[in-house]
């Protein structure tokens, strides 16, 4: 976060600064989700955290400032999700299937999209200075999914003529998009359907067992 | 447009009137696409559009009215792009391919995204009643897609092993997460790559001359 916003970095508060700091993100990160940036107010944050304005204020004295670190908050559980032991950090289809399988399960896609993408999309063309922090969050999460692709190809178990980067924008595009679609059909085939083609796509280049979908056309 | 927005419909105007509320809606449009919904107030559009407060007030009595209006403008204009000659119903691969370069070459792309997805993004968790309008142009922006790709498939050019609607919603998902991604990256790379994975994969199904790259493989 830069320090430009005056917001209160985490690592010079006490402990119970650090546990108060916290309760107030989790709510207005919950609060965003939901109802979106607009709609959320200091009044409805300091009644769901149970802090007082003057709290509200020394942690994130502007809004600019808890909106920063509620994409810093999101952005850390997207990514730490992504890096979890069971999707393998995606070295295989089936890693990609069991993450489709999972947002399309997710029963808050169609209500509320993307943690992230939702909030990017709300506030993206705003005054308020979160694009360097959103570019580096979907850098980040892109990066998952190409170097999941590099090593497949590493592992000879697709074809080195795919071409990672350009596969991982279409999984993540797929993704953002599918989210979206989903949220105005108030229906997740959308997003299902965009995630199965968008994978279906990468396995078009697999090499030996996982090549017999392709084959059987 | 419902009639319960109390908005004035077009229809019952005189031609004068008809020529105000044209000219309000598409400065409205442009100050929305350029700043978004909640940065456009009506200060703004008056000066913009040379009108009273209570010319406004007439022909948009609510902001829901106006963006109702305005989502109805957008679509309009994005499906007459869509059902123009120079795509010929999208009955064919080079049609696809036409389209993406549209969108990779349209300098505001990466700047404000799509018209009418990015309004979407902004306003689907806000308490404005325009989920069916919404709903109703991308039901419709999917359909040239998949009407598309079923002429296809009658034509021969794709195998009647496809699914017209899961290729039409990667379609439509990989342009909508596309340019959210360029937007956030402020560079275009991402929409122009999922775009053309989404339609390298639609190219997969191709049956005849156009198989040649799955071939070459």
């Amino acid at each position: 976060m830069k320090p430009t916003t005056g917001a209160r970095e985490p690592h010079k508060l006490t402990e119970k600064g650090q546990a108060t700091r916290a309760r107030i993100l989790e709510h207005a990160a919950e609060l965003i989700y939901t109802k979106g940036v607009h709609a959320t107010n200091n009044e409805q944050l300091r009644r769901a955290a149970g802090v007082s304005g003057s709290q509200l204020n020394h942690y994130f004295p502007t809004k600019e400032s808890l909106v920063l670190a509620v994409i810093a908050w999101q952005a850390e559980r997207v990514l730490t999700f992504h890096r979890g032991e069971q999707f393998a950090c995606f070295d295989n289809l089936d890693a990609f299937r069991a993450w489709a399988d999972f947002y399309v399960r997710y029963e808050r896609a169609y209500q509320e999209g993307c943690s992230l993408g939702s909030l990017a999309s709300e506030i993206i063309k705003t005054d308020l200075d979160v694009h360097d922090e959103l570019a580096n969050a979907f850098d980040q999460w892109r990066g998952i999914f190409r170097e999941g692709i590099e090593r497949m190809q590493q592992l000879g178990r697709i074809s080195a003529e795919a071409d990672p980067t350009q596969l991982a924008n279409l999984l993540l595009a797929a993704f953002q998009g599918g989210m979206l679609l989903a949220q105005v059909a108030r229906d997740i085939a959308p997003l299902k359907e965009a995630l199965q083609a968008a994978i279906d796509h990468v396995q078009t280049f697999a090499t030996s067992l996982d090549a017999g979908v392709l084959q059987a056309r």
